[in-house]
């Protein structure tokens, strides 16, 4: 076997959901909603499955899919794609597998900001890749344009940015966005811009694509699962000038080939109603206060959230000493609830003591979760 | 950009499905059925859509799908495996992406069997890997011990065996699988096995998996869109000893994390009515002679098919001196029908004038197609 495969942990997201099954826990780790769905999206997929073709799409995508990812990016987010710049994929791993496969070659440098979502520096080394690490720290989270700089190398080919960001719930602000995109124009780097969480947003806050500010080199993201509370539908896509999209595009044919195309058509349709989208976001943001309020209550200390509906608690300033894979441990097997400790997260050194709780779930969800946590102290 | 992807050309089953959109042509290309998929199977899928859960299954599949798998597979073709030795991917693709990653190295060998599949190569030298190909040669594409001899080296690792095979519809015979498995004993190789044609045979044909007779080093490799007809739902799964799973399950959570619940679980409840399965045979049968009379009829030279829904005719056998990407171009442009050439499934030398049609069509389809093929010469 590939030395590199046998030395792969399980996800933390897989690890601690089997978890949270096994003990019967409420599982606040891994980012799935209980509620927040379009009921009418449901009805036109189970339509489309009865009505529509189930053999296989275009590699690509669906025509219409593409052009609804079009559509909703132009007019969301100001950008100017045309369907000849987009590539569905089984889910947005699978776009960033494909993303990192086509773009690097053996002894290429790819740098990622930690704590970074688990996919990116296991499918960088296997694509060839070596990984550089750039760490934010809590609890501003900020990225430094030096810092960016210090990891940059002749060898870098692709810088990784997720924004909003997964696990801290941070939102890059404009500067540090300028300054991405002048490092990245500088070394001339493309920019892999995962923005899977662009509508999991407070009510009201407006996102900003890397795609709009650099257009010429970002690979943007985007996944109807967090758009539309549907993380197992895997409908992903990537969107990229179009040079670059081809090349993708054969990565991707042979990684899944394409995607089921009864809930490609059924995203295409519900990416002409964004007014589906307000309900959601406002549902979520309760449900942060929510947890919030109770945690605090049980003597938890949370570090701010701007994006995602992900919430981190710092253990070390609620007065708790164990590691944040000791606590996460132990609470769900005593407290009763799934949390994902923050250390699996980071290639270097980890912070210590950070752990993430999903808020998008119901009141009563909630409340389970928030006594768990309390019986967890 | 990696220079192999940027190398690598776009799928021939992409290119001839695009070319028959664009000039309106018979898609006898790319193989998916246009009939043959249980009715009930979309009832249930499209039920599930709306009742069950929509969001992240585990990553190596829900547990009531691995264990229809078994069941399965325990009961149609005498084998033992149990849920933990089944990883569900999105479709058999990404099955045969996740088993290269895991099993091979920098600088390790795979063989193939050419014509081959064409994710095979490419997915090969994208893990790190070199290709050494055993070429067939009609009409009775036999598999001789010596040819995969000579292609082994100390450096070889998997062997990569599609059966039933595609696209030369050749089903291998008991002697040659059995040096198959000689010789990957004798070399201590793993064999990755393709079997996802394993249902689509004549009717009363009956089907030895390479796992019975090597359960220790078979990867199996199956699919519920060749199983069901319904190629767009990218359904798929491999069965391994749990250790050799373990790793490539590993691999699979960073290409998709997850293939949709919905789909899995109808997938779950078709595997339990293999009844299911016998009308569709009986009708592929009946179409397969439909073609073949047809083409015969206007002066085709047919080479046996035993499995998989693919025909393949000798256009030099024919009176045609056009090579078969010459005949192809000609085929879908002027005559109006989409075939498959077959020189893009040798990494080698190829042999000269075959193309493949699917023959998986209703009786007006076919109709259109040989009408199409008669224009053509
Ligand atoms: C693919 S499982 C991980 C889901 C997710 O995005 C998260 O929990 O951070
Ligand atoms: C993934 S498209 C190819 C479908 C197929 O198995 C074939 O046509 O051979």
């Amino acid at each position: 076997m590939n030395p590199a495969s046998e030395a792969m942990p399980v996800s933390i997201f897989e690890t601690m959901s089997l978890a949270a099954a096994e003990h019967h826990a409420v599982n606040l780790g891994q980012g799935f909603p209980d509620f927040g769905w379009p009921e009418p999206l449901l009805a036109e997929a189970a339509r489309l499955t009865r009505e529509a073709s189930n053999q296989y799409p275009p590699s690509r995508g669906l025509p219409a899919l593409r052009e609804a990812v079009c559509q909703f990016y132009n007019q969301r987010q100001g950008l100017t794609f045309n369907p000849s710049e987009i590539v569905v994929t089984s889910g947005a791993t699978e776009a960033i597998a494909a993303t990192l496969f086509a773009c690097l070659d053996t002894g290429d440098e790819a740098v990622i900001v930690a704590p970074a979502y688990d996919a990116y520096a296991p499918l960088i080394r296997r694509a060839g890749g070596r990984v550089a690490e750039v760490a934010l720290r809590p609890p501003d989270w900020r990225l430094a344009r030096e810092a960016l700089e210090a990891a940059v190398t002749a060898r870098t080919r692709v810088l990784v940015l997720n924004n909003p960001h997964n696990p801290t719930g941070r939102v890059l602000g404009a500067e540090e966005l300028a300054a991405v995109v002048a490092m990245a124009r500088a070394h001339d780097l493309l920019i892999l811009a995962d923005e899977v969480w662009e509508e999991v947003l407070p009510p009201g806050a407006r996102f900003t694509s890397l795609a709009a500010l650099a257009p010429e080199r970002v690979i943007k993201v985007g996944s109807a699962g967090k758009i539309f509370s549907l993380t197992g539908w895997k409908i992903g896509w990537l969107a990229a000038p179009q040079a670059i999209a081809d090349v993708i595009a054969r990565a991707h044919q042979y990684l899944t080939f394409a995607t089921p195309p009864n809930l490609q058509a059924a995203v295409a349709v519900g990416l002409g109603h964004p007014e589906w989208l307000a309900p959601p976001r406002e549902g979520f943001a309760r449900a942060r206060k929510r947890l919030a309020a109770g945690l605090e209550a049980a003597g938890y200390v949370l570090l701010p959230s701007e994006g995602t509906y992900f919430q981190c608690v710092d253990l070390g300033a609620s007065g708790i000493a164990l590691s944040d894979m000791a606590f996460a441990e132990l609470a769900v097997r005593e407290g009763g609830v799934a949390v994902i400790p923050l250390s699996p997260f980071y290639e270097g050194e980890a912070e210590r003591g950070l752990v993430r709780l999903c808020f998008a779930k119901r009141d009563a969800t909630i409340d389970a979760g928030v006594a768990a946590m309390a019986r967890a102290r």
